[in-house]
C-alpha cells in the first residue's frame, strides 16, 4: 500500500502501481469524468501513470491551468495524427500547449495546406477522437528513439532527440501516431469533443531564420461543443472590441506612414481622452506625495552607457543620433529612469528629502520591428505614466503599501474588478546571479510579502522571477470577455542607484545609498487606452467618455435651444454636442445610440418651454424629463461617485 | 528757398543750404541742444548736412531709436579714434551701432588689449570728446579712397572699398581719425559725455572663419553721466534676474553634462510652474475652440522632405536616426506642423469643420552649437506652446482677432502691460519671391491690417519682412528692466497646405485648399519661463508662485498648529509650508522674505486658539490677522481677479 496526501493535506491508503484516474474514481464518478491531468510531488504528471510510492497529489480539470495544458497538449498530438492521416509525408516539428489553445509546427513536405482545408482537418480530428484512443507513455532509450523516428525519417525530431540525455526520452502513442514527449496527456482522445483550426503562420525551425520555414497550424479544443461556440462567439466579440477598430470609429487616434509605423497622433478626442487619464493619475499621485518633473526625449550616449542599458539594448535600438559638429552622440531615450537619476543627483539629498517620489508622463521611443507593430498595444513611441521612488531600504515597505492604494483606486475606479497578483522573488539557489546584498533582498522581500498580506492581497510568489536588480509585484487583470494583462508593475532597484553613484545623507551624518522603486499602474497610456477600449468595447465610463451626452431637438425649431442646453452643461464642464442634422428624431436616436455616448438628450417643445431634457440612459433607456440644471448634477454626482469612491 | 514739410504736416521756408541742426535752432535752443540726427526724405541724414531742395524733415533726439543710432555710431567713431592714439599702428574694420551701444571689429597688429585697459580707453574717449571735435563728411572717389586707406595699410577698409561702387562713397573724421562711413553722424563729439567699454570678444573679419580673427571691443556711451550710471544699475539688476541663477536658487530646472548641453530637466517646482502656466493657456484656448493632440517627437525623413524641412535645415541639425533593420530613417521634429497637417489629412474634411484649431504643447529639437547655448532662452530641446489653425482665406481676419484676444489676456495676467506689434507683409516690388496668389496674399494682408485696426492696436508694418509663405504679426514686450523681448508672432501660411496637398470640401462641393495659421503665444515653455523669471526677478504673479504662502510657527510649540494650517490651505488649493525649524521668528521672517514666497503667516497662541494667521505680504507688510478659511478665500479671490480679468 502507498499513501496519498491530497492538497487539503488529507490522506489515503491505495494499492502500489494505483494511477491518479483510479484515486480520482474512488473519490466520485463525476471527478473521474471532469479530471484532466496530476501534479505528483510538485510534477505533471499523466492520469494513466502509475503511482508506486507515498506521493503528494493533485487533481486537475478543466478550470485548471495545469488541466488545460494537457488537454491541448494531446490535442496537438491529435492534430497531428489528422495530418498525418490527411497529409502523407508530412514531417512533424514541436506541437506544444499554449495559452490559448496549440500549435503543431510541420513541414509539408509537398503538400499544401490552407485555409480551406480546416474544417477537413477539424472533421478528421473529431473523427480519431471518438475512437477513443488510449494514449501510451514509454520509456525509450536514445537509440531505440533515434531509429525509430529516423526509419519515418522525421528529420526534426531526430535532430531533437540528439540533444536529450538517453535515459530521459519517452513517447507517447496514439493509433497510428507516436510522438516524442515528456507529457503529460489525457488518458486517451475521448474528451476532445470539439476542435477549430484558428490559422496558419510561418515558422522558422527553432526560430532561427536560416533554417527550414516550416507551417505552424494554430487550433483550440474543448471538451464541450457549446465551449468552442462560446469562443468563437468570444473571439467574434473581441473582433468588435479590436482597439484599432473602435479607434478609428471613435477618432480618437490615428497612424500615418509619413509619420512612421508604430508612432501613433492622437486626435483630439483621442487626447481629451488621454489628458482626462493623466489628470486622474496625477490628482491621486499628488496626494500621495509625488512631485512631477520634466525631463527630455533623448540624452547623450553617456547617460546610458551609464545606466548599462546602451551595453544592452544599443545594438537592437534606434540608432545613435550625431550632432552636426562636436562629434556628439545622443540617443532616444528608451526609458526614464536615467534622466530621474540625474534630477536625484542635481542636488546635495539627505534622508529627510526621502521618500523622494518623481513622477513624470515621460515619452519614451524603442525600436520595434514593424512586423511586431499592433495598434496602441506595440509601438514604437509611448507615454509611460512613470514614477521613480527614491527611499532608504527600512522604507520599501511602506512605499509598496502606498503604491498598491494607488493601483486598487485605479482599478476600482475603472472597473477592473477581477486581477490576481504575483511577488518574483530571487531563485535562492543561484544567489549571485543578483546584485545587492544579502540584507537588502532579504529586507525588500519580506517588505512587499508584507505588504500584500497587510493588504490581504492574495499573492501567487515565484522563486528565480525577479529581475537581476529587484524583486517585483505584478499585477495582471481580466477585461469583460475573460482576456488577462498585464498593468502595474512594482520593481526594485538596487542597480541604477549603484550605477549613478546616488548617495544621501544620513541621519547619522553619513553617506547611503538610496534604493529605487519603479513603478507605473497604466504601463504605458497607448496601451492603457487599449486596453480599456477592448474592456468596455469604447463604453468609457462617464467620466472618461469623449461625449458624455448628446442634445437631440425632435426638429430644426429646436436647434437653438438644443444648443442653448449643451451651452449650458458645458458651463458645468460637461462635455455635450448636439445632433441637430434634419433627421427624424427615431433615426437620431438609433444614430447616436451606436456612437457609445452614455445619454441621448431629447428636446421639443415642452422642454424649451421648461429648460429642461428628455434624458435616456445607454442600455437603460427612459429616465425622464428633468432640468437641465439638475441632470447637470445628477451627472456630476455620477461621476464623483465612480472617481472619488 | 526751399519748403521744409514736418512730421505734422506742417510746413516752413528756409535759404536753400540750410542744415537740419538750423532748422532746429529756429524752432528752439533747447531742440538744438537735444536733436542727434535726422530723416530727410525717408533717408537718413546728418544735422550738419545741407538741404538744397523741397523736403519732409523729421528731426530725432535721444529718445528716438535713429537719434541713439547716430549717437552709438559716432561713439564707434569715438572709440577708433582713441584706440588708434593709445595703440598705434591698430588696423580698423567694421564698427556699427548696435541695439545697446556698438562695437568695434580691431587687427591690434601686435598691440596687447584687455580688460585693464578699459578704464584708459573710456578716459580717452572722453578726453577727445570734449575737445568737441567737428565730425565731418565726404564725398570721395573709389581711387581717392583706396589711396587714402592704402597709404595707411588699412587693408580692411580697402576692401570694403573696392567692393563699393564709384561715386557713392563718403568718409567722416574727427581729429585725427577718418573712417569709410555712410554715416549719418553727429555734428561733434560734444555731446557724448560719458563712456563704458563692455567687453571683448573675437570675431572673424566678415563671419568667415578662415579670415583673420579680429577684436570685438564692445561699450556704450551717453549724453550724460547719470544715464551711464543707471544703466549700469539696470546691468546689475539683470544679473541679479538671470534666469539661470534664480532658476537654480528656486529649484526650478537643472542641467546635467551626462543628459546633454542646452536639454533642461525641469525640477518639481519648474515643472509644476510650467504646467500652471500650460493649464492657464489650455484654458483660454479651450474657450476659443481649440482641439488638443499629441503627436510623437520623431518623424520620417520623408515627412520632412515633403515639409521641406529638411533640404533647408537637414544638414545643420540633429542627424537622422537609423533604426537597426529596415533601413528607415526618422529625425527628432523640429517642430510640429507637419505632423499637425499628418492629422488634418487623417480623415476628409469639410468646410464645416474649419475653422480646425490643431494645439499641441510639442517638444521639438534643434541643434544649436554649444557655444550658442544659454539658460532656458537657447536650447537644444523645447515645447512650443503650438496651434495649427486650418481654415479658409476669408476666415483669416476673424482668426487673427481670436489669437490677438488670447495674447492680450496672456500679456493682462502676466502684467506685460507694455508692448509693441509689427505687421509684416510682403516686398510689393518683389513678388515672385512669394508663394500663393496675389489674390489670397492680398486678402491675409488686409485680414491682418483690419484686425489690428478693429483692436485698436498701433502696429508698425514693415513691407518686405512677411516670410515667403505668408505675412505675419509680432509682438515685443518690454519687461520690467525695460528689455525688449520677442512674445508672440502669428503667421499665416500657404506654403505647407500646398505641400501637403491638404484640402477640404467646400459648400459648392468642390475641393478647396485650406490656410493655415501657425501661432505660439509664450513661443516656448522654456523662453517664456526664462522671460518671467527675468521680468519679475522671481517674484512671480501669486497664481503662478512654487510656494504661495509659508506658514512660521512662532516657537516649536506652535509647529503642529502651522501644519494643520498649511494642510487647511492646501485644502483649498492654496500652494502653503511651513518654515518649522527651531529659529528665532526674526530670522525666519527674514529668510522666507528672502525667497520670494508672496505671503508669510506667522502663528503662536492667540492664532492657534482662533484658527487664525496673521498675514504679512511681501513688499507690502502686515495685513493683520485672520481666520484660514477667510484667507483662503482672500487669495482665491486675488488668483482669480488676476487670471479671469
Amino acid at each position: 500500500m502507498i499513501t496519498i496526501t491530497f492538497p487539503d493535506k488529507s490522506t489515503k491508503e491505495f494499492a502500489c502501481g494505483t494511477t491518479p484516474m483510479q484515486i480520482a474514481e474512488s473519490i466520485s464518478p463525476r471527478l473521474a469524468q471532469d479530471v484532466l491531468a496530476a501534479t505528483v510531488n510538485g510534477q505533471p504528471w499523466d492520469l494513466s501513470r502509475p503511482l508506486d510510492a507515498d506521493a503528494e497529489v493533485q487533481l486537475h480539470k478543466w478550470e485548471d491551468p495545469e488541466g488545460k495544458h494537457a488537454f491541448w497538449h494531446s490535442s496537438a498530438h491529435l492534430l497531428a495524427e489528422a495530418l498525418q492521416e490527411l497529409y502523407p509525408g508530412v514531417k512533424f516539428g514541436i506541437g506544444p500547449a499554449i495559452e490559448n489553445g496549440f500549435y503543431y509546427d510541420i513541414d509539408p513536405n509537398g503538400n499544401k495546406i490552407t485555409a480551406d482545408d480546416f474544417s477537413k482537418i477539424e472533421a478528421k480530428m473529431i473523427e480519431l477522437a471518438q475512437n477513443k484512443e488510449e494514449i501510451k507513455r514509454a520509456d525509450i532509450s536514445k537509440a531505440d528513439a533515434l531509429k525509430m523516428f529516423g526509419d519515418r525519417d522525421e528529420q526534426y525530431k531526430c535532430e531533437l532527440i540528439s540533444e536529450l540525455e538517453d535515459g530521459h526520452i519517452t513517447t507517447y502513442t496514439q493509433g497510428a501516431f507516436t510522438d516524442l514527449c515528456r507529457g503529460p496527456h489525457l488518458p486517451t482522445t475521448a474528451p476532445i469533443k470539439a476542435a477549430k483550426i484558428t490559422s496558419l503562420a510561418g515558422a522558422y525551425w527553432r526560430g532561427d531564420e536560416k533554417r527550414n520555414q516550416l507551417v505552424r497550424v494554430y487550433g483550440i479544443t474543448f471538451p464541450k461543443k457549446k465551449m468552442l461556440d462560446e469562443y468563437l462567439a468570444l473571439m467574434e466579440e473581441a473582433k468588435k472590441r479590436d482597439h484599432r477598430k473602435l479607434g478609428k470609429e471613435m477618432e480618437l487616434f490615428a497612424f500615418s506612414q509619413n509619420v512612421g509605423a508604430g508612432l501613433p497622433l492622437w486626435l483630439p478626442k483621442g487626447a481629451a481622452l488621454r489628458d482626462r487619464l493623466e489628470q486622474f493619475l496625477r490628482k491621486i499621485q499628488k496626494k500621495y506625495g509625488y512631485l512631477q518633473v520634466i525631463t527630455p526625449h533623448i540624452g547623450n550616449k553617456n547617460l546610458y552607457v551609464t545606466s548599462g542599458h546602451y551595453a544592452k539594448y544599443g545594438k537592437d535600438s534606434f540608432q545613435p543620433i550625431h550632432t552636426p559638429e562636436e562629434g556628439e552622440e545622443y540617443l532616444l531615450k528608451p526609458m526614464n529612469c536615467p534622466h530621474h537619476c540625474e534630477i536625484f543627483k542635481a542636488y546635495p539629498r539627505s534622508y529627510r528629502d526621502l521618500p523622494m517620489r518623481l513622477a513624470e508622463f515621460g515619452t519614451v521611443y524603442r525600436y520595434e520591428q514593424s512586423g511586431e507593430l499592433h495598434g496602441l498595444t506595440r509601438v514604437r513611441g509611448f507615454t509611460q505614466d512613470d514614477a521613480h521612488i527614491f527611499c532608504a531600504p527600512d522604507q520599501i515597505k511602506d512605499e509598496f503599501l502606498k503604491v498598491m492604494d494607488i493601483i486598487f483606486y485605479i482599478f476600482n475606479a475603472l472597473k477592473f474588478e477581477n486581477f490576481e497578483a504575483q511577488i518574483s522573488l530571487r531563485d535562492p539557489n543561484n544567489k549571485e546571479k543578483y546584485i545587492g546584498s544579502d540584507e537588502n533582498w532579504h529586507l525588500a522581500e519580506s517588505a512587499i510579502i508584507e505588504a500584500c498580506a497587510e493588504k490581504g492581497l492574495k499573492a501567487r510568489t515565484e522563486l528565480g522571477e525577479a529581475a537581476f536588480y529587484g524583486p517585483k509585484l505584478d499585477f495582471m487583470v481580466k477585461d469583460a470577455i475573460g482576456r488577462r494583462w498585464q498593468l502595474g508593475t512594482i520593481q526594485v532597484d538596487y542597480n541604477l542607484p549603484e550605477r549613478f553613484q546616488l548617495e544621501y545623507t544620513g541621519a547619522d551624518n553619513l553617506k547611503h545609498r538610496p534604493v529605487m522603486i519603479h513603478r507605473a499602474p497604466f504601463g504605458s497610456m497607448e496601451r492603457f487606452v487599449a486596453v480599456l477600449l477592448e474592456h468596455t468595447a469604447g463604453r468609457f465610463p462617464l467620466w472618461l467618455a469623449p461625449d458624455q451626452c448628446v442634445v437631440l431637438p425632435i426638429s430644426e425649431k429646436f436647434n437653438d435651444y438644443a444648443h442653448k442646453a449643451a451651452q449650458e452643461l458645458a458651463q458645468n464642464d460637461i462635455r455635450a454636442i448636439v445632433d441637430d442634422r434634419n433627421e427624424k428624431i427615431g433615426k437620431k436616436i438609433r444614430d447616436n445610440e451606436l456612437k457609445r455616448i452614455p445619454y441621448l438628450l431629447v428636446v421639443g417643445e415642452k422642454e424649451a418651454q421648461n429648460n429642461e431634457v428628455s434624458v435616456r440612459k445607454q442600455g437603460e433607456g427612459d429616465k425622464g424629463t428633468m432640468k437641465i440644471a439638475t441632470f447637470a448634477e445628477y451627472l456630476t454626482k455620477e461621476i464623483n461617485d465612480t472617481i472619488n469612491s
